[in-house]
Parts: C-alpha cells; structure tokens; sequence
C-alpha cells in the first residue's frame, strides 16, 4: 500500500472500534497531526498560562502552539489581553518566546509600534494612504478561569467555556492564584503524539508499576478497579475505600468546599473534569511524604486536609492543594513530540528556603514526569508499529480514556473530517 | 513540476530499462522507501540475526526493522521463536531493543504478561468479559537455516525459504553456528538508499579501487572481468584462474564441502546466492595477511583452506570461513539512510586475546564497510542529482546488479505496484 | 483544512495581492519549495562563483546548488567550463564540494575518468559494445560576466543574460576581478525562506534599527522614504540629498565610469539591478570608519571615491568598491533554510597584514549578515504563522520587494505553474 493509498482521515475516524484505542494513523500521520492542530489547538479553548505570570501592567508571556505565536500581556488598564504575535506589516514575530516587560510593542524589523491594547501607532515610510486603523494587532480570545488562562487562536470559540468557568471560578478561589507565583518550571519533550500523553495522564492503572513516588500520596482506587479480580479481603477494602470517599466529600463540601466529580467530555466542545480527592500518605501534599512542601499556604487556605481539586482538560492537568499547585499545559510539537511544561505554583509571598524547600515541593511530579516520557515514547513506538491493533479499554480503570478518544473522534467530525 | 505531478510508482518501475541502474525516484523518494519496507522487509524472507545470541531458554534479543518491533527468544523448550514486540492492549513496546533475559515478558505498562509462547497469561481490571486467548502476542514466522535466523514479518511468507534451507543447511553444518558466538559486532548508518547499500554488496568491480585491505584475500578475478580490455597476458592469466577455480571446487566437492555457484534471484521470491571461493593472500582467512585470526576453528572444521562460502540475501552478506564468519545484515532506516550490522562469529569456546586477536579478526571488514559507506553515500548524493541518468551497468562486473534491479522490479510488480 | 486540500501552487500564485508580500504558503510549503528550485535555480541563470577562484588550468571549484551537483573547473586551454557532478556510469559524486586541483577527473568508484572537457576516455570492464562518445560528463551552461561565473543547470538558459553581460562587462572591468583573490569567506545558514532572504536584502528599510555597522557607510535615503512624514528640515536635506546624487552620478559617468540605475527585472527572465551609489562616512569603504580597509586597489582602479557598485540579483548580491568587493551568493537548502555565502575579494597581490587588515575588511559584513539572519529568521517564523496576512510593502522604502515578488509570481506562471 503506498502512501498515496492511505486512507482519508474521515475513514480513519469512523474505524473506530467503540471502547477501544484509536487507530494506529490517528496517533501517528502528520497529515492528521496538521488537523489535529486546527482543531484542537486552533478552535478549541486550550490552557495556555497563569494569570500570576503576568501580575503587572507591561507584564507579558509569549509562547508558540504549533507555528501560531501568542502574546500574553496585561495592559496599562490591568486587563490580561492576548494577541497574535506576527506583525502586520510582513508578519515578523515581534517578541521573542518566554516572560519580558514591555511598554509598547515594537516589531524589530522596522520598528512598526503598537500599544498594549494592539493599536498600531507607528509605522514609517508607510506613505499617506496607509491606514493605521485596520493594522491592528490581531487579538485572540482570552479567558481567565480564577487564575488559569485559556485562549482560542481561532476565530469562533466554543461558548461552553462559560461552564469551566461557572464550575472552577468557584472551586480554585480559595487556591488564591491570583496571589501565587510560579516556583519552578519544567520541559519534558515526551516522544510521542499528544493523545498518547493526554491519555497516559487520564489513568493510574499504569501508576502502581510506574510511579513508585506519586503512589504515596495517590489512592490509586480512586482511578478505577475490577472487583472481579479481587479477593473478597481486597474488595472489602476497595468498597470501604469508595464508602470513605463518598462521605469525605459531603463533609468538604457541607463545609463551603466543592468537592463533586463534574466531567464535560461527550458531547462538549470544551472538555473538563474536576474531581476533589483525598491525598494519601502524609494526607496534605504531592511530596514524598505527604506533609505540605511549601509552610505558607495557597491564598486563603488555612486547613491542609482538603485534598487536592484535580482539573483535567484536553491539552493539561492541574493539582490544587492547601499548599502548593503543580499546573501542566501539554503543547504538541510534531505527530511523535510533545510538550509537557508543569509548573509548581507556591503562594507569592512563600520564600525559597524558608517556607519551602524546592526538591521537597518539585520532586515527585518531576519524577512522575519523566517516568511518563518513558511510557508515552514507548506507547509511541508501539503504534506505529504495523502489527499494532487497537485494544480494548478496561472498563474500570481506563473509562476516560474511552471518553477522551469518544470526544476527539467527535470534534474531528464536528470540524468536517 | 510539481510534487504533485510525481510520476506513479508502478510508471517508475516499469520505465527501468533493462541492464540499466534503477531511475533516480526508486532510490529517492520516501513514498517508494515506505512500498519498499512493506514488501521487502514486511513481506520477504529477512536475514535478522543468528541462532547462537539466544543460546539458552529465556535468551532474548530485540531489533527494529523500520517500524517494526521484532523479539526473538529461546522459549522453556529451546524452541526459537519470533514475535511483535507490541503489547495486545494499548501497544506498548514490551521489550527495548538490545539483549536481555526474560522469564515472562511483562509489558512495563500495565504489567500484561506472556508467557515466552506468546500466550497472553495475566492483564489486570480486564474485567469478566475480558478474553485473554485472544489476546497472546502476534506470532511472526521465523526459520533457522544452519544457524542463520530468518523471519517474514507479514502474513503470507514465501514458500521458496525452503530452498534456501536445502542449499544452505548442507553447506552451513561444519561451521557450527549454533555453536559459535559473536565476538564483536559494528554498526554503521550509511547515507544511502538500502539498494544502493545491496548493490554496493554485490559487485567487486569497485574493489581494487576502494578496498586495499579488502584485495589481500579477495581475487577480484572471480567476481567478472572483461576479457576484450586485457593484454594478452593478463587474459592468459584470468583464462588460468578461471580454470582453477573450476578444478578446486570440483576437488572441494569431491572431499564432501559443497562449493558450487547456486543463484535464486529471477523469478524467484527469496533472493539468494552462493558460491565456496578461494582466499587470495595467506589463502586462510579475511584478514590482513589472510592467514586464519582464530586457532580454534569453526564448529567441525579441521582445515583452513576451504576458503570462504559466500552468501548474498536481499537484506545481507555472509562469509564462511575455517576460522570465522562475517556475519552483515541490512535494516533501511530512511529513503536515504541504511543500517548495516556486521558481527564476526568465532568458535563460542575461543578466547579473545589467546585463540584470537580482536583487531586482526575484525580490521578487513570493518575497513571494508567504512569504506563502502563513502561509496554508498556518494552514490545516494549523485542519483538524486537531477542530471543523473540511470548508467547501463557492466556486463562483466555488474551482472549481480543488473539481477537485483530485476529482481526488485519483478517483486515490486508482483506486490501490486 | 487537511493537507489533502491544501490550495493548488497556481491558485496561491494567483492570490497574491498587487503590492502585497506573498501568501503564507509560497514561504512555507515544502512543495513551493521543490517547484522553486526547478524553476529559479534549475532554469534561470544563477550566480556561482568568481572566476578568481580557479585562476589556473586544472582548479576546480565544486558546489551543491540544492540536490544538483556543480563542478566549475579552467580546462586545459584556460576556458572555463562547468559540469554536472554525477558520473555517467551509476551517478556517483566524483568530486567533493570544496576548492581542488585536477588533471583528469576520476570518478572514485569504478575510476571511470573524464577529460577537463567532460570527455570519458576511460571506462574498464564496460564491454565491446560500450561506446564512451556518448558518455561525457554532461555539460552546464556558464557564462563569465566580468569575472562573476553565472550558470545554467537546465536545458534552456534564459537568453537575456545578453543583457546583464551587456550591463556589466563595462562596469566591473575597472574592478579587475580576473585579478583579484578571495581574501575570505562566510557561510550562514539563515533559518527563513530564500525569498525572505531576498526580500530582506532588497531594502534597507530596516538598515536603522538593526545594522548600526553598516550603517556607517550607508546613506538610508538612497534606498527610499515617505516625504509626507518628514518634518520640512527633514524633507529639504533629503531633497538634498538627492539633487547630490543626480549631480555626482553625471560627473563620475563623465569621468568614464557607468552609474546609473539599471533593472531589469518585471517582464525580464534573468533579474537584475545595479546602480553606483556614494559612501557614507569616510567615503570610500564598507568598513567601520568608511575609510578603505585595503592599501593595494582593485584591478585598474586609482581612486578611492568613486562609491559602491551595487549589482543585486535573484540569488545574490555584490558591492564592487575602490579597495574590495563583497560578492554573496545564496543557496535555497529547505523551504525553511537558506545558506548565504559571503565572500570578500581584494586585488590577488595584497598581501593579510601589511596591504589590509582580515577583521576590518570584514567587520561591517560579518555584523550585518548576522544581524539579517536574526531579521530573517523571525520573518519565517511569522510567516508560518497561522495568523499571518501578506502585509503591504511600503511604496518608498519597499518597491524592489515589491517588484521583486511580481517577478516570482510571473516567472513561475511562465513556468506552468
């Protein structure tokens, strides 16, 4: 079969077998890595940074999602705005990637001038008939979720994003994330497609063989099981373990702490789960003991045994706790790399040193991290291997998996494929 | 023209003229590599390794061929076997690449386990419904020729392996493979199409020219010459060699070693070629001085001046010699990038540095291949060159290359293209 | 939008806006890529080299113009010649790129060996039937234009090169490059398009905000500006300005030395544009004070004064002064990858340290081509951008992009694209 007999990608989506892993191309074609990009990356809602990153007027981020660039700055009136960041004269990139403080925005190449709000000022040379007015910076919708900031490069984005934030606003205003900053930042390029590393992260079946370290403080139960396999003693266990967990979140929630499980995957466009789970181990924190890493605690926390709020989305997760944040936005790179960029977020007052230790407050998740490259890069090498089959998904422990390919089938189709 | 109007694979195929080189797109262009892996390295017969680097149960050795994973093992009976290295649930390579031991094969995933028959034993939360002798590992075929391993890693391998084994059993016994072991073993990625690597194998025309280490134990005579170029006395003197080789093969034969030239390439679906030839220089052995490197000889031989049995395949090179083999296998990588494996075997009880010096038993071939390596990528850089035109080959010193274009061609077609 | 449905070549062609930069596409796309080589570096006149280079019989210079091989050598009666670099028999490299000397050109594969006048006289093992005369090194077209070496790699060399010989004969014999030797040379890999390495080198719009070294020598308004945005001080030294260059450039054509605007470049198939132009600063040098960087002068030359001959064409650009000339040629490697050679040349007899010193010959240069690959390579990144639209050129600083753009468009038109 030669490449020009490849099957279309609408006949590649419509081979999926219910409950099973998606077909081999759809992990590994550029061709669907391309549409994969628009899609996904172009007209979905899609994590992009914290609000804390830039905290003060002149304040900016700046970042690639594929080949589109994307400024994130606050403006002199306080108001986080994002932009495209190519120039409309001839499209040169106007800052460079990471964090800078600017007071206009100057292209380089010649010297063409917006302001924070996008408006061009000045533009040389350009001669009489040059209207300033229509060369605006283009802008990108931006949402900040109680802290977190979501864009859509594209140029219909989806209004469900109005229920993630019905939802968290609520939940992560005790996280304070305004108020945080961020402690640490890690790269890992994981050699693999970007749904091998969003579902990777969306079970623990793999974390009892895995990570030894995040299995301190996570109760991998609360991710699924097959009572069927269990001896009567392990399933009495596992049934106090859901019992336990029932009456633990009406008790956080009675006391003003939203707690319940909320999922918005099938049938939505923009694609989210939250759930708030106790922490085992030490009880408090993603350490290596379970005590809280950072002593001052996240905005108005004052108690360490609320848990962690997990939030899952289609490009990142997010663990909330009383004392620290690990945030982590996935950016596909080509059809077998992907970024993972975690942060850990401390309060903004919290010192180094003092208040926290950073190996205590980065270890496990960097470890967890990279124990996830090794897993996604051999996922990869599987697919692609021509006697890869679909498999089928447990039912227990990889439901959100089924889900996560349910919906990603769906949106490719909602968007023509 | 544009990429788009690239001629198809099968005008390309059938615009090769005869006795001519392929057309530059047959050695260029990623949509022909991808036909080529599917039906040369999936749908043929490939050399892939040797009996003696899995000598007990639970030995293991683990190769990529394109992106295909392949495990070969000892099972518990000492039976060889072959399988996909991609686990039966989401796909995961069970086994890196390299040696290793096994007892179960045990996918770092999720912990599903095989056992070394591929019968899928243990797959955790599967649930009731979950059918596990559905599920072992998918079988590849694999035959062991006197020691040689070769597997088809598609559905419907060739039935003529058979003959091989026929031709080659008789001729492989005294050598002892199963009871030799590999000494040392070099990699080398050369920059040019897995053809042009093959067909770089098949003529010695380049010899005198590239390989001074090379033309000590070769007689590049025995590889065509042409007779009409030559003084008298160098005729006279090719007409002599010609003649006694034709007497030491029969004298070989009558003593019981089976010398004669035996080829399968046209019209046939396993590519192979075999001829016992003398050792020029010291007359032992392919080394410096062509005296034999190893005192222990190869498996029953007591005799070093057997020569050198040569075996060609589609995808490797093989010399047989009293005192070692030179073992090389070739895995394309890209369009434009080949590995080539080369392992010397010597007897599994010589030891290094007193039967056998490592530098004298490897110093010819790893030249040799370095210096093919040059050639090789010089040629790639010239046939994608768009002056080149396909050059009519020798028919002298060239003939073996002119049957593999054939050959290539023939089983492209037969293969649909 | 899948690859599938990317727009055809023709209909991206034919989008262009009237003085707009080009669609996204034609920057960016891998097939724009392959159809540009065909057509701008296959099938028009390219500049290669200097005549200087191979000064004797038997010096060859040996380049790659993307997957085409160039041997440029001086035969043995003195006339320059170039050829293919792909031998007749398989196609292999016979030479390395790089300077060599030769007296035969020996393919070093299978020693197949050619005249300097691309005759084959020696080809062992071919046959009876083998007929050499029709196996010589194929020939390139080559024209030697005042000393700069300009080929053809196809079939039917655009005539018009009549033209720039006609221009340029006259004007660069003063500069006496027959007798003048590459003093050094810079190779750079700019990370853009060829075109937006063009583009960037046709204006000097940018000059003020990033070249502060060449800056110097410069006069920015030779370039063009927007009278409207001027102050009226402003206007008037500009008015100046001009009026001077009108003034000088009829004294020096009085003098016997040609100055004026030439360009041939909409409605022409080879693209060029020279004009003489005055020196900034010390008057008389492309160095950091503008004072000549080279005792001895070029060919014939007795005057320092007499400014900077531009010569700009579709793959390079040159600056023939009093002391020394800077000639750069660029060679397309990947849509997204350009490598801009630079050379600077000074009369063969000067001698390093005593007639010139290297780093001020080469300061303001190295500077600047550096400080263009910056510039460029954030154009590509732009470009590439999702957001991206051609912006418009600026019609007083930007006509030559302009211009330059039209010609692309038409020139591949004209190609049946």
């Amino acid at each position: 079969m030669s490449t020009a007999t490849l099957p279309s990608l609408s006949s590649l989506l419509s081979s999926r077998r219910p409950h099973h892993a998606l077909p081999a191309g759809l992990y590994t074609r550029p061709d669907v890595f391309e549409a994969d990009m628009q899609v996904f990356f172009q007209n979905h809602w899609i994590l992009v940074g914290l609000e804390c990153e830039i905290p003060e007027p002149g304040d900016a981020q700046v970042l690639d999602i594929g080949k589109a660039g994307l400024i994130l700055l606050r403006d002199d009136d306080g108001q986080v705005r994002a932009f495209h960041n190519t120039c409309r004269h001839r499209g040169a990139r106007i800052l460079d990637a990471g964090a800078t403080v600017i007071s206009k925005l100057v292209c380089p190449y010649h010297q063409w001038t917006y302001e924070p709000t996008g408006e061009l000022i000045h533009a040389p040379h350009m001669g009489v008939d040059f209207d300033k007015s229509c060369r605006s910076l283009k802008p990108v919708a931006v949402r900040n979720v109680g802290g977190l900031l979501y864009v859509c490069l594209g140029e219909n984005p989806p209004k469900d994003i109005a229920v993630l934030q019905d939802v968290m606003e609520e939940r992560l205003a005790p996280y304070g994330l305004r108020d945080a900053k961020v402690a640490h930042q890690v790269d890992v390029i994981e050699k693999g497609n970007w749904k091998l590393t969003m579902e990777n992260n969306r079970e623990c079946y793999h974390c009892v063989g895995s990570h030894p370290e995040l299995c301190v403080t996570f109760f991998d139960l609360d991710f699924g099981f097959d009572p069927a396999a269990m001896s009567a003693e392990e399933r009495a266990r596992a049934e106090q373990h859901v019992a336990d967990r029932i009456a633990r979140e009406k008790r956080w929630e009675a006391e003003g702490f939203k707690s319940s499980h909320v999922e918005r995957v099938i049938d939505c466009e923009t694609n989210f789960r939250t759930q708030r789970l106790a922490i085992n181990g030490g009880g408090e924190s993603q350490t290596p003991d379970g005590k809280a890493a950072c002593a001052k605690l996240m905005g108005s926390m004052t108690r360490k045994d609320l848990g962690d709020t997990h939030l899952w989305g289609h490009n990142g997760w997010n663990h909330f706790m009383g004392d620290h944040v690990v945030s982590a936005m996935v950016i596909p790179l080509t059809a077998d790399t992907t970024l993972v960029r975690t942060k850990w977020l401390v309060h903004k007052d919290a010192r180094e040193g003092v208040d926290y230790d950073l190996n205590r407050l980065t270890d496990v998740w960097i470890a967890t991290t990279d124990q996830d490259a090794d897993l996604v890069a051999r996922s990869q090498a599987g697919v692609q291997d021509p006697a890869y089959e679909p498999g089928v998904y447990s039912p227990h422990t990889e439901k959100q998996l089924d889900n996560f390919a349910s919906w990603y089938v769906q949106r490719m189709q909602a968007h023509g494929y």
